[in-house]
């Protein structure tokens, strides 16, 4: 099995792009990360994407959008999973260069949410939840994430102000990306007397509906370390004269790996398991403020009923002992379900790149991104790390 | 890269399956398939199917069926590409065990297609197109498929009476295959009499809306041969007292690869591509008769303009020179579209271990399964061979 990197990232400025369809959006963040990787083909492309059917009535997209970019008869596949769609295309992605039998992969997310045609966006994300089991009762996600963090206060004794300095911080983090789909700040009484959505969880603790897109170039470690070595120069001809080609950047070795989870899924890899310790920075699927805390918990963060009283105590916080959701998370950031969780990668690796401006987590060199789907039904962990 | 084989295959009875629901069909032949293969674990589970969103509400199929199967926790994904989904789930495993990520992987294929809620049939199907540039025009997959036969009828002269042929031969072979949604005989009259859908295909150039499901289990060659010296015994406890422990059949080595072909991507190999004159067996997808004409043309088994008259001189029946669809095809056994590329597979294992029978394709030891989406904008090849 072979090793493999991030080589290109690229993501579009989330938010409600009611002037961008879907295939403008996705091939936007697409080309931004091909050329970000200086490379102008890959063997194959993998889009995770929830429901193109019931949000803009479009399925078939690996054929739509291969075309789109002008790589029509490219391989291409779309994989869904619900909310953890992006994780999913990510290790997709992964297997086919490990592989050997693709040696470039772009792995992208997307989804176009406030362009609901025949069936409006709640009930969209609700067939992520068990129709027969839970939807036939009436239950949509908010609901379930209610029902969790009810279970969670019981238990713990955790309190609504301390799910609200979740939104706080992943607010405050949020201010500092330009691709954020909200740049502003809220206070913890700012969430508390926001509407309530689903006893406990108010309209702030909630994230919200989002179109957007990302895209990470996948390779060998071997050729991203090569790549790296190539003199940067002039225009570069294969993308054509709006591209120069840039000097490549150091590649970011990825491993799709679960420390210490019982809530996630253990995935297999030959890459040595960091502890929680050896983290620097991780990007965790904080879809409402309970789901960051029990996410945390979840990797081993921090002990079960320690998660909430983590954040109030700033420990997650950009200058904390492990700043979580630098992004500003799904909370500020957006959420489009497809792309979150290459979005999530693609905050990972400029953070190891050291190129996150005034969110960046100092000297970070091992992150970790956490992507889920429904209430916990699927999960991806992926462990990034620095070649050194 | 580690070499590839099916060792156990599944599939329901296709039909109209008004008492079953997408879970209880899927896990009938995700149960057929892992008893097949002899195992009761499996590492991974790869879901192809079109669209559940639509079809029968219910999303994140992933969690959901694992749950159905007692393996909540196992890595689940389902992958989409319209009517190829079933191949797509089968390449998908195909690089999990090539790369060393998963030893055992379930791969299946589904669609609930006589549920519809909310939209009707030819809506769903139809979001395989292009929405902006062939939807937007109201053009539907007969349609699209009608103007490939015109061209095709233009160009080299193909006749009404020759496609007729393609459902009169695929129907033949489906009275023979008890899993078969249609057990029975139709002439060239019956075709050329049969309702208009979009001309110049008639009904019976079409085929039918389908339930149903597939899987096959994949592992390594080495594996495969290793479980087939096992001594066959009494009742497996590890299935429970239903499943008895059967002699493992000789594994099946599996490639995605694609011959010679203009119209279908090439999928990258280590396993020496065959040429057509190798083949003993075929399963193309025939979604309507001009595709199956199409499809042996761009695989190579003729020269362009020589796959219907083909047909018409028996070259491709049973008894024929190249065997196509001895299952029946999409037309007769039916098309649950996420399922189909799987049941493919199924259907060459079966014609490869000799137990085919009364449509048994005498002495085969290679075949080849073309499965297509969209009008041809994704498709997949994938050759089997016995293990010498």
């Amino acid at each position: 099995m072979r090793d493999v990197a991030v080589v290109g990232i690229g993501m579009n400025d989330f938010g409600e792009l009611w002037k961008k369809s879907l295939r403008t959006i996705w091939a936007e963040s697409a080309f931004a990360a091909l050329a970000d990787a200086g490379v102008d083909s890959v063997d194959l492309i993998t889009i995770g994407c929830m429901s193109p059917g019931l949000f803009v009535g479009q399925e078939h997209l690996a054929s739509v959008l291969a075309d789109e970019l002008g790589m029509a008869g490219v391989p291409a596949s779309r994989v869904e999973s619900a909310c953890a769609s992006g994780g999913l295309a990510l290790r997709t992605g992964f297997a086919e260069v490990a592989s050997g039998l693709s040696d470039t992969v772009l792995v992208t997310g997307v989804e176009k949410m406030t362009d609901v045609d025949g069936a409006d966006a709640t009930y969209a994300l609700g067939t992520a939840a068990d129709q027969e089991w839970e939807g036939f009762h009436g239950i949509t996600f908010p609901g379930l994430y209610a029902m969790l963090a009810l279970a969670h206060m019981e238990r713990y004794g955790t309190t609504s102000e301390q799910l609200a300095a979740v939104a706080v911080k992943n607010h405050a983090n949020g201010l500092l990306n330009p691709h954020a789909q909200y740049h502003l700040k809220v206070s913890v009484e700012d969430v508390l007397e926001s509407t309530m959505v689903a006893d406990p969880l108010h309209l702030f603790d909630c994230s919200p509906v989002t179109d957007g897109a990302a895209a990470v170039v996948l390779t060998t470690v071997e050729t991203g370390q090569g790549a790296c070595r190539r003199p940067a120069g002039g225009p570069d001809h294969r993308l054509g004269p709006r591209h120069r080609h840039h000097h490549p950047r150091q590649p970011v070795r990825i491993s799709p790996s679960s420390p210490r989870s019982d809530w996630l899924p253990n995935a297999p890899t030959r890459w040595p398991t960091k502890s929680p310790e050896d983290l620097h920075v991780v990007e965790v699927h904080d879809c409402f403020t309970i789901a960051e805390v029990m996410a945390t918990e979840a990797i081993g963060l921090f002990d079960p009923g320690y998660g909430a009283t983590a954040v109030e105590d700033g420990l997650t916080s950009l200058q904390g002992k492990i700043p979580v959701n630098p992004s500003g998370g799904l909370k500020s950031k957006g959420h489009p379900v497809g792309a979150t969780g290459v979005a999530q990668a693609a905050e990972i690796v400029t953070q190891l790149r050291g190129e996150a401006g005034q969110r960046q987590v100092e000297g970070a060199t091992v992150g970790l991104a956490q992507n889920m789907g429904g209430s916990g039904g699927s999960s991806t962990v992926h462990i990034m790390e620095v070649v050194s």
